[in-house]
């Protein structure tokens, strides 16, 4: 196992974020990555790496260039419309829903946060895009470790921000650049026929599948809480099946909160025999442990003794593997949770 | 003039409203209207009523019924949800943008508050649902009043929260019931053949124009600052000129921030013309004056007396008109900018 770390992490450190009608402190903090880099000295699973530079030409093939530019320029344009800015991370305020052109690119600068994202829980803040740029990075080159020569068994870009919510030309839930996708991409560049992508995030990974979702290459899979009640409530109904030449290349397995692992893992197991019958010849996986019976802002029954399990399932598929980091907000447990994972896929 | 005024609207008194990543002081307050009211003691241009019960179902046929619905219940359920919540107004946090499915009615509370609003700016309080829906009765009452026998030649709907920004199935930009299309549907229904709805308010009148745009038999017209740097950002371009059957009957006359009369008012002629010309017989002027040269949130340079003007500019066209009440948001001035328009007209 080679795991490319975010360097960079710490400098995405929100404020606030909108949630229930309230401001409240960020549930996305560097103190996760720093739990599961902690976790890691205790139990090397894998060699640590940082990456290097962002392939910043297939970051703009899977977001949309104007997208990518705003990312890269977005907080010094809040600063210079006041130096008071600074003390405040932007939040968007307005968005144009249905009805509503996207076609045009406003001058103004609230109008563009708008445009570019979808809810108002995912600060944009000083470091964000040295963040999510190194943390694509990671995800880049966690995927093109594993076509190399004397390749390893599987790679993990270990980042946040994650990445999972984000689509081709918008952020949100916590995301801003879709490591999983961009890594996807990259074995597909690479060499890869055909590519899995499985999130197990608690939560729907909407970015995922909207940005695979007309196209055969890549399978989406999903287990995550009932969008009827869970984030992100838009997308990831079962009868989401992908369109066009993607039909019938997206697979959702929403399960009602409250699940066990005994409902997961039943769930799992459908997505593995999927990807069996896809053929895929390379696997990304979009690792939340939000999954979590204690996880704060979730809401299944997985025990960290069953991410354990969890891993050792999904490397029976016997596919090259890149582990991508998303979601889990019981900070103290995310480190255990995530090494498990590891541990259970390379025993 | 008959001037239907709203005794419920100092029940929506919302308390913040998200405004460049910070939670402010709302805009929108009751003031606006206790200053209309106080000038309409000093200047009696018209005679004041209360309205009859609202039309529901006047209400349902121009707003989706499930967007009625979750209006009038959703204050109820914020506070169900934890008795906390009555201390805090309804903002929403999550938006089903482009990509997102808006078919599938969620369950969640939070992700139905952002399926049916656009922004983060717009807090839905205790009272919403009685001022809006009785602001709704002023303005078909006003409509009504218009076509009944010995009819004056103008009427309004005295307000608030206002309404243009509404659409069929979303709140924002501070309105929540589309009071002109309203007033313009019942003019309709009790037997105007074309009617044609002005809106001078400062922004865009989004809500309005997204109504009847595939509809010949009413005319949108707005006037307003360039959607490329002023709210609502994402509609009011000037190549937005209607759809199918209703080609042609929208006209968006967008402004650069800092127009002064002698521009504004070479817009307004140009609107005239056109509603000359399409053969409206009833008229709505959705009624904004944050046009004002002191709005604290807007920027045009109209004077005072300026509105003088264009109430009598108005009244040139000789149609049966309805006024509803929109923005302005410099306290003080409101009255006297409102009244000024009133008495022009009648003058």
């Amino acid at each position: 196992m080679l795991i490319f770390h975010n360097p960079a992490h710490a400098r995405h450190d929100g404020r606030q974020e909108m949630f229930r009608g309230r401001l409240v402190p960020c549930h996305e903090t560097p103190a996760r990555l720093a739990h599961v880099m902690a976790e890691l000295q205790r139990r090397p699973v894998g060699e640590l790496r940082t990456p290097g530079d962002a392939d910043l030409a297939l970051i703009r093939r899977v977001h949309q260039p104007r997208y990518v530019d705003f990312l890269a320029t977005a907080w010094d344009e809040w600063v210079a419309l006041d130096p008071e800015n600074a003390a405040v991370d932007v939040l968007p305020s307005v968005w144009p829903v249905r009805g509503f052109r996207d076609d045009v690119l406003p001058l103004n600068f609230a109008a563009r946060v708008g445009l570019f994202s979808f809810d108002a829980g995912s600060p944009l803040t000083a470091g964000t895009w040295d963040a999510a740029r190194t943390g694509a990075a990671c995800a880049i080159d966690a995927a093109r470790a594993l076509l190399a020569a004397n390749a390893p068994r599987a790679t993990m870009a270990l980042t946040r921000p994650p990445g999972h919510h984000a689509g081709a030309d918008f952020y949100g839930g916590y995301c801003f650049l879709n490591n999983a996708a961009l890594a996807a991409q990259a074995l597909r560049d690479g060499g890869a026929r055909r590519v899995a992508v499985l999130d197990v995030d608690y939560h729907h990974g909407n970015g995922t599948q909207s940005l695979f979702y007309e196209r055969a290459d890549v399978m989406t899979l999903s287990i995550h809480g009932d969008p009827s009640t869970e984030y992100p409530f838009f997308l990831g109904h079962a009868d989401e099946r992908g369109a066009g030449a993607g039909a019938g290349c997206n697979l959702n397995l929403p399960l009602p909160a409250g699940t066990d692992f005994s409902g997961w893992s039943a769930a799992l197991e459908q997505a593995l025999a999927e990807i069996r019958r896809f053929g895929a010849d390379a696997l990304v996986i979009a690792l939340g442990v939000d999954t979590f019976e204690g996880d704060p802002i979730s809401r299944f029954r997985v025990s960290s003794a069953d991410y354990l399990r969890i891993g050792a399932a999904i490397a029976t598929l016997g596919l090259p593997t890149v582990f991508t980091m998303e979601g889990g907000y019981a900070v103290a447990e995310v480190g255990i949770n995530v090494v498990n994972v590891l541990e259970g896929f390379v025993a």
